[in-house]
């Protein structure tokens, strides 16, 4: 009951902040953007809180964030978290030896690397973004994670857009997201 | 004392940790890879507490960091000294109107963004990044900040590649790095 009361304060939290822009990166895109949430102590840290909460007192061995706006919620969630954080970034940008996958996002092409030693078989991993979208960035993190053997025992989202159908792709996970639009 | 034993600490830690590599990201560059760093809580805690050392009961607005990897060490930053976070990104990834300028760093052009409303006159700021080498991209991103009235107190660096003569470069700031090569 405590947690719901919370949950409810984080959303209505993220819904005031939030900046709603029209048009980017290309028309007809409403871009949801995040900069007034991390941009003041208090709602940064609230955030990053409320995405810890599922996961206090569960086992999890990393947080692994995706390029670029997943790095800044994700590194504060595995030091919350008391893990160690993986970066999954965009094609040549990781400079050890990497395991690759391409994917359609909600308006591009792309393709992201993971380090082939970031884990090792059975090692359990949280997947990080700011935004579930179309799903299919996250379902392309989770599929690179599984490659290494880890077991992805959550998926979690600042905002979710929910007219996007992120969710519906991502259905064997547990999938926990802030604030709804 | 207590904190010139803690430097010394820290500094061992991560020349221990890093892994060198060669020809990346392109011929002739010796690259550190700063992932084993973050991969392991305590010594990416130990880290980020090193960065925060010298911040201690100092005034601080903000935390910018540069895109990608100053997100990795900037936010957790931004958290533990309990200041807003402020990402500065290659062009064309700010939903916002943004000011912009072009550099040269070590081994290509490039330029970065930053949000027009993203600090108003005389708020203090912290930069933050990985590693220091050229100082370019970091006096790059300290001018976007002046040029929106910051004064930037401190520039924090996980790693300073001294044949590089970045600190030079930024030889009117208070410049603060953990790990010397």
């Amino acid at each position: 009951m405590e947690n719901e009361d919370n949950d409810r304060q984080v959303e209505e939290l993220i819904r005031t902040r939030i900046r709603t822009l029209p048009n980017f990166p290309i028309p007809g895109i409403l871009f949801r953007d995040i900069t007034p949430l991390i941009g003041e102590f208090t709602t940064f840290q609230e955030i990053v809180s409320a995405l810890a909460r599922p996961y206090n007192g569960i086992a999890v061995d990393f947080v692994a964030g995706i390029e670029a706006r997943g790095f800044i919620f994700g590194t504060p969630l595995a030091l919350q978290l008391k893990t160690g954080f993986i970066p999954i970034r965009r094609t040549g940008k990781l400079p050890f030896p990497t395991i690759a996958t391409s994917y359609t996002q909600s308006y591009a092409k792309s393709a992201i690397e993971l380090h082939m030693d970031a884990i090792q078989t059975g090692q359990r991993v949280i997947v990080v973004d700011d935004v579930l979208s179309s799903g299919g960035t996250a379902a392309a993190a989770i599929s690179l994670l599984e490659r290494l053997g880890a077991e992805v025992v959550g998926a979690a989202f600042v905002i979710e857009l929910t007219g996007m159908s992120g969710r519906a792709k991502l259905n064997s996970y547990a999938v926990h997201t802030l604030a709804r639009f």
